[in-house]
């Protein structure tokens, strides 16, 4: 099956006609009006051998990304996590150490955030292992942020730095952008938001797209990790590695200007990397100000497109 | 693993502290407060092998299960369904076609019961096919419904007949009570209620232990499914085969007297099958009289411990 076609599919079979949906599937949660409060809710899943490697990365670090992914997608509306539900589907060989270990991962970050497993349903079976997480998020006062706000002129920023995160194992051990979501959100006006699953190239794409509007990046300004790159450079790696867990979003220009000044996340570094313009796909400006296509060059090792 | 032993560990570790979370793990959903309403939520897992038989069954009914089993979760609280989420592992075999019919499975009941999917996930493994479904329900006026208020005197009920759901694949094509449990609670004042997924002997005594009391089921009151038993007695089978995804509840025996002669759920009948008693584990009398203790013996293929 090619997932993005028929995820495509899926959205054009037009599911509902009810005034409680007020964001269904496309960004990163959908939004869910309960009584005078919104709720943000997203689902992923962790499969061995695509999203984990478990006989290499264990089951501690495959249960704190199963829930670390889901708070990402979280962060990317700027909701406040509530809780989280899963479902864990067991090798025959997972032992009983294994499976504490994997309750001991996810439960060390959903105590760091405040998201509590409210249920969930266990099982073995002879395929690989596969979590599946769900998670609901409050909207506060500020309001949920979508991928579609972003207008002509705003700055794009992004949080951290990008590339790699396979070779150092932050695709593991990434912190989920919460606090630093909720910051942004209370003070400084962003329009736009999503979590870098992707890839910056793929995910800046998915802003312009839903936003209907075009991006400049300056190529000196993308923030590399250091020896992001391996074999590739550390620019290709921070455009298009993925994983990194990191938010890019934009915002008017003169919240930008005193967001770079205030740097209100340290010890996380906001970067402003380029603008959005009126038109066209997003465009890599070398240092001389040449511009080239920036196309989607993500990992697509499967379909991102959350919840 | 031993899953119900790994469930018993996780119960025990004490993850939260908070008012919104008005039920935890261990009944059929957890109940949480948003606002000024009362959301029941449930999450499952359909694992091919495990609880469909994908080359035989086909994705249709692959999808349409997942999504059932977790209504049928919903109506055990007497809840009404709102939205669900998925994630779904798709082997690599899995054509377009294969995963079109999956979503039509899932549709329509959807559609039935009014539960449109507001986000998911789809990726390809190297896997066999495994759906996991998060369902949110809305509790009415008339409040939910647990496991643990069943009290000595109460008569038991069941809807339906039992007995033989995989040899008839009635597992798949079952009708979720969500109507039915709506109804009852409305009109009858359940004091507890299941969905009977692990089987009749083994839901029965989830009960029991949850409302602290004993129950007496005279074997000749239950309601056998036509050739329920294959190789085995029908009585057996009705006991023990499980995936009926039929209701068992408790009411006040003046309740329950209207609700026989009502018949209200016509064309699904209403049978009472005994009674709660003080103390001990189930009991089943046989024509004589005599009683025999009635031992979990439903079909424990995997842990059904929802949410």
């Amino acid at each position: 099956v090619k997932e993005r076609a028929f995820i495509e599919w899926i959205r054009a079979q037009n599911e509902w006609d009810r005034e409680d949906i007020v964001v269904g599937p496309g960004d990163d949660c959908a939004i869910l009006r309960c009584g005078d409060q919104l709720l943000a809710v997203t689902t992923d899943q962790i499969l061995d051998g695509v999203h984990v490697t478990l006989a290499a990365d264990g089951p501690y670090w495959a249960g704190r990304k199963a829930m670390a992914r889901n708070l990402s997608d979280i962060a990317a509306m700027a909701a406040e996590p509530l809780w989280a539900c899963a479902t864990v589907a067991m090798p025959r060989g997972f032992s009983e150490e294994d499976a504490k270990q994997m309750y001991k991962g996810r439960r060390a970050i959903s105590d760091e955030m405040g998201c509590p497993m409210i249920g969930g349903d266990v099982g073995s079976w002879d395929g690989p292992l596969a979590i599946s997480v769900t998670i609901c998020g409050r909207v506060g006062e500020h309001g949920y942020i979508l991928r579609s706000g972003a207008r002509p002129g705003d700055a794009l920023c992004v949080t951290g730095s990008l590339g790699g995160a396979w070779r150092s194992n932050r695709h593991l051990r990434f912190t989920p952008r919460i606090a630093e979501a909720l910051l942004l959100a209370r003070r400084y006006h962003p329009t736009a938001m999503i979590d870098l699953s992707d890839g910056l190239s793929t995910d800046l794409g998915h802003i312009c797209t839903a936003s209907g509007c075009g991006a400049e990046i300056q190529a000196s300004a993308v923030p590399c990790a250091m020896g992001a790159g391996g074999d590739v450079d550390p620019l290709t790696a921070a455009l298009n590695d993925g994983e990194d867990y990191e938010l890019l979003f934009a915002l008017g220009p003169e919240d930008a200007d005193r967001l770079l000044a205030d740097q209100p996340l340290a010890p996380v570094t906001v970067t402003r990397i380029g603008q959005c313009t009126d038109e066209g796909g997003p465009v890599l400006l070398d240092p001389d100000g040449r511009p080239a296509p920036l196309t989607p060059a993500g990992w697509e090792h499967e379909t991102h497109e959350s919840p």
